[in-house]
């Protein structure tokens, strides 16, 4: 395992859990530091959706993620560069971390061609055409500026066959160590951090052949890509406990991706410390809002005229503030100030849970949390409450 | 003038201009005391679109406006007063003015017939019909919880004939009447103040003797409506100037609907005290940001790459973090943080102004205010900066 050079990261773990594998831990970036298990917002097109950085920083957020492949194609990373980077562009001081475009890519469908050297695909905006490689990938996260930078990977469908599993797997290890060494030129010189991505589908030793593979190349940190794809959870726990023992102790641990709030927790249960996913944004703008385990649809005719918050308890502004007929109204009279209140508590509900994952792993108490979050969550999946 | 009962408005005239009729103030209402000259934000559905009442406090607004058409239909007043009344319901603290509804039928065109009893409508949501009356009105205000209700009257259109013009106004006094007395029953008792408006068209004898009369029944304060329907800033100027003598001294005066920046200047320096506008917040959702005494378009290309702020020296959250670059890619991409972060700054350019109108007045310096503010301003009208 080499070391990257000029990379300003550093991980320590801290505590651990005597009964899973759930650790804390502190990631050092030079714009702050990150307590883990963390929670990363999503800011696909420069914004994280209806709310302001200042939002994002009272709500406790201390790293967001930022999109390449959207961010490449409007307003440009060249332009954004030449206006101070992504942190200025968007008045977001604390660390970013940007993915490769990969995944962006491959959700395109037909619109996109994987080759050696890259993939071929049409502007979603304007069908323009471009190609995505892992040199280019590395240049546009250099230009946003970011604090971690993602390496560039192939995403496989779901379901595939072994030999095309095999096949895609061989691929993002080339392009890897293709995004290694560009990474070298353009991001590292700044102090930007790079993560491996560990591919490999729902077949456990081509999974731990990429792992043990992208962790002999050395990155800074090491994500595992390519879940969270319709397999259903058992798949994906098999996956993450295949990997696990094949990932340095001593680094970051990333769950790209992923997902409902229960599982945050059992991907926290067997090892890892870094989240993201649309989906506290995404249900927001849809009144979808997170309540205990499971969600309510404010739109529902029931919450007319019932004068409670979201969430008994929830400290968040929108619940501090609002009634579940409030959000409801807003909802249907389609008011911008429904998007903003419904992000605020969805992106609360996920963030509070991971201070308290943290608070119960270093008081030494997360494997009941954990018991007691899976055996709640199982009940309340069914309800609507 | 009979004083109306149990009403909680006091206004207090205190600094004048020596060489134009503005005048500052104080109104003060059971939830606060407003420094007039005042702008009121728009609510029109139970939100100042796009901004939270946190962020409204912030910018300095004393006082909000709410429109009892809207509110009337959705959600239902009478579900607002069951959740605690409009401040609750949307959890703002300070004083809200109603509308009557009477402009907003009015502007339903078609879909409304005006009958001595009240007007008939069509809901622009689903069509349903509905008699909208001078009793209902006040009922519906009462519901609602507003510190300032405002007399059903009806809106002229425009332009119209002196006898329409005579028989509208006629009827608005009708129905100021009715309004009064309905008042006592349903608004009064909750210490809720009710304005009188004066309507008359562009006949200024007609507006004469309607000031007259809407003085003699007494209110807690008196409007002006039916302007900026069109009529050219000259014709405004005599109506208002037609007007302002028959009102008293010793009440608020409200020019309803008006308008831009400099329109507001324009009618504190012919004696208003109170002015609400949906310009600042219906401009910024189509990218329209006040600088100066003109607007700048976001979408235009020449702010591609632009780094600097809307205004330069603005305070709002808006100038202070973010570049027009940003701000248009927001527009772009059609990010709801955009029209959050354009409302802002419209919002406070608009509070700010009156802050520096009432400074202008109480240091005896408002005649030279006014003078440059017409003289930059006809400068200005005709460039886009």
């Amino acid at each position: 395992m080499t070391a990257l050079a000029a990379t300003t990261l550093l991980f320590t773990p801290e505590a651990c859990c005597a009964d899973t594998r759930a650790r804390t831990g502190s990631l050092r970036l030079g714009r702050g530091t990150i307590q883990t298990p963390v929670f990363m917002p999503v800011g696909t097109q420069g914004t994280v959706k209806a709310v302001t950085p200042r939002d994002l920083e009272e709500l406790g957020a201390e790293i967001i993620l930022g999109n390449t492949y959207h961010l490449y194609l409007r307003p440009g990373h060249d332009l954004v560069a030449s206006l101070g980077g992504l942190h200025r562009f968007m008045a977001w001081e604390k660390p970013i971390l940007t993915d490769s475009g990969g995944f962006q890519v491959f959700s395109l469908g037909d619109l996109r061609k994987v080759e050696e050297e890259g993939v071929h695909f049409a502007s979603h905006i304007d069908g323009s055409r471009h190609l995505l490689t892992p040199e280019l990938s590395m240049q546009i996260q250099a230009a946003l500026g970011s604090d971690i930078a993602m390496i560039f990977d192939e995403c496989l469908k779901y379901p595939a066959d072994r030999a095309a599993t095999e096949r895609s797997m061989e691929l993002s290890l080339r392009w890897a160590a293709r995004s290694r060494a560009s990474h070298g030129i353009h991001g590292a010189a700044s102090g930007q951090a790079l993560f491996g991505i560990v591919q490999g589908g729902f077949e456990a030793d081509i999974r731990v052949r990429s792992a043990q593979a992208i962790v002999d190349m050395g990155f800074d940190g090491y994500a595992v890509g390519g879940l969270s794809v319709g397999e259903g959870k058992e798949l994906m726990h098999q996956v993450l406990e295949a990997v696990e023992p094949h990932l340095p102790e001593s680094a970051p641990r990333y769950l790209m991706g992923v997902g409902l709030p229960i599982d945050l927790v059992e991907a926290v249960a067997r090892g890892f410390d870094m989240f993201d996913c649309v989906m506290p944004t995404r249900h927001a703008r849809t009144g979808s809002l997170f309540r205990g385990w499971g969600r309510i649809n404010i739109k529902n005719a029931r919450f007319r005229d019932d004068a409670r918050p979201v969430e008994a308890g929830c400290s968040c502004y929108t619940c501090r503030n609002f009634s579940r007929a409030y959000l409801r109204h807003l909802f249907l009279a389609g008011e911008i100030l429904g998007h903003h209140l419904n992000t605020v508590h969805n992106l609360h509900h996920y963030l509070a849970l991971m201070r308290a994952i943290r608070t119960a792993i270093r008081e030494g108490r997360f494997g009941a949390f954990y018991r007691q979050a899976v055996d709640t969550a199982s009940q309340q999946e069914t309800t609507d409450a």
